[in-house]
């Protein structure tokens, strides 16, 4: 294993203010932080998940300032140090790009796995596997940056999409293909079209990669923000890292690492990941995740449905009752409760926006 | 006024559990004691609408055991010995009849008004005008039992009615009738004929007699309850009162006073009530008493409805946000949320039927 080079590390993203699940949802709580169709904090199964191969010792969590607290509460075997809060955010490609930088001070020789904390994953097993593969394919070619692609199952218009280009090589009897190109969210008609032809994969924002790759194409296609990173990365574990990192992290440019590096890069590699794969985008997200009972109704907590079908309800807290209503989300929290229609797929994001605006940020 | 006798007494009944409020309304805390389409507790209004004629002092409530206390720091002006709590419930007969008995042993020549704890009336003046009417009728006519009629102004079925008869005098201005029959609650049809018809009116509940003939009527019609009565009465302010009262007052039929002692009365009156009154018996009542926004929706507490007509929606402490719903009801509390539709009258009483059966009574 001398090309594999050093030991396999995860960066967790964990930035997201996660508005789509209000009420549950708040701007001091946000969904990677709950418990949303399956029992525990997102961002622990997500820990957990790759606990078996890459422990926590060799885990960083990338996250907003407010929430270093919390995730450091609840992943207490991750060093705090290997917690970063972001003082503000700026999108995928700082926040990778300071991981790499991080892990590179460790080990240079490391393999990185980046990836959102707050998706959910069905067959775990099979996922350790392919990071096993994109390890080995990054040793083949440690030049390169890889994006996992999930397996579509249906014509998703939710996600951007990566289009793979030729076959690379077999890596631990899984192919690995060059990436052609991203796609963005389609319509239904383009996302039938894609799911028909094959060779389209949803873009999970997984990513694996080498620390020096990724500077190097970092050096490349956003050579404004190699030497801020350099600057946090260096001060890092020291007393000035704070002060560094709030100085220069808001000066680098909002960007997504798939536009700003991916897309431009020589070597960008495509690894299908054939399992089951959940964003948790929304409320309708837990029919997915928890099903629905014999009456058609998915909930969670104490709730009764009376009669009707269709509908998403979730109790947090107290009890939600429900009589004669079809296709409805009803949300019951303490102090605030949401009702809407499972199908208007905005909705909660308009309901957040307007409680902002008529001064109701308290319940936000 | 002679023959007007002693003062005018009240007796306010208030021994109702409220499931049809549920959540806002709960075993602990039922409909009476709470602020429900108006700005403060039902039971205070009644009280409150009636202080200047009657004073708090001249005021009884007849209530459930468990709420007597509660009563008393509602209505702090009310002498506490006053306030009587029901071991259990036996509909309106005891209640009436024991509360008769008390306020006789005060001044047997009083002039009592009896009523629910939880309606609101719109003209209150009026509404005290009439009071006086009443004591009026029953100055010239000492041993009937008066009901007064609410003026229906549609075709409610909810309620039972009153049919008048023939003219007994004017008092104050006002007619009296003979009150000719109890009609149960009609289907839409008969309230229809009835309206057209006039001569018809809602029974609200609320009685004027006097100590002495309320006696000899009950003597008459309710033989058995009479020397219990007596005997509850007799111990009132007394040690033993809470005893014996909680050993007679279980044994009496339960039954209301419409059928146990008015119809079968020999000299029944009627005092029509030209005047806005309702019930609050269900969540519906809401629209009749807040009214709705220029969007159709009726709110109250803390509520964003972003799209949607018809609905009722309620958030005591807390926020509801809807979108996209029509007709709905939605209730929020800390512990429980309710929805269900609007015309479906008896969806909160099964609902809180099912739940008592799910064993999940701790919401009720």
């Amino acid at each position: 294993m001398s090309t594999a080079g050093g030991d396999l590390y995860a960066v967790i993203m964990a930035g997201g203010s996660g508005t789509r699940f209000w009420p549950a949802s708040r701007v001091r709580r946000p969904k990677q932080l709950l418990p949303i169709g399956i029992d525990e904090p997102l961002i622990v199964r997500t820990s957990t998940r790759l606990a078996d191969m890459i422990p926590p010792e060799r885990q960083f969590v990338i996250t907003s300032a407010r929430y270093v607290g919390a995730v450091r509460e609840l992943l207490p075997d991750v060093p705090p140090m290997q917690v970063v809060g972001e003082p503000v955010g700026r999108d995928t490609a700082p926040c990778i790009g300071l991981a790499g930088r991080l892990v590179g001070t460790l080990d240079p020789d490391a393999t990185v796995v980046a990836m959102p904390s707050d998706h959910v994953i069905g067959a775990e097993e099979l996922f350790r596997e392919h990071i096993g593969v994109a390890r080995e394919a990054l040793a083949a070619r440690p030049d390169a940056i890889l994006v996992f692609g999930i397996e579509p199952d249906r014509p998703a218009t939710g996600y951007g999409y990566l289009r793979q280009g030729a076959v690379l090589g077999e890596f631990g009897g899984r192919r690995v293909y060059r990436l052609d190109a991203f796609v963005e969210k389609p319509d239904e008609s383009r996302a039938r079209e894609m799911l028909a032809a094959g060779g389209h994969f949803w873009n999970a924002g997984l990513f694996a990669f080498r620390p020096r790759a990724l500077a190097a194409a970092y050096a490349a296609h956003l050579p404004a923000m190699g030497p801020r990173l350099d600057r946090i990365a260096r001060a890092w574990r020291g007393d000035e890292f704070e002060q560094i990192l709030t100085a220069e992290f808001p000066s680098m440019q909002s960007i997504s690492i798939d536009y700003g590096v991916m897309e431009k890069a020589d070597q960008a590699l495509l690894l299908p990941l054939p399992i089951r794969w959940d964003d948790v985008g929304s409320w309708a997200a837990l029919e997915r995740l928890a099903g629905a009972g014999d009456d058609g109704n998915v909930t969670e907590g104490d709730t009764l449905v009376l009669s009707g079908t269709g509908n998403i309800v979730s109790a947090r807290d107290g009890l939600v009752a429900v009589k004669g209503v079809d296709d409805l989300i009803v949300v019951h929290t303490p102090d605030a409760t949401l009702v809407c229609r499972r199908d208007d797929a905005e909705g909660v994001k308009q309901i957040v926006e307007a409680l902002r605006e008529r001064g109701l940020e308290r319940y936000l």
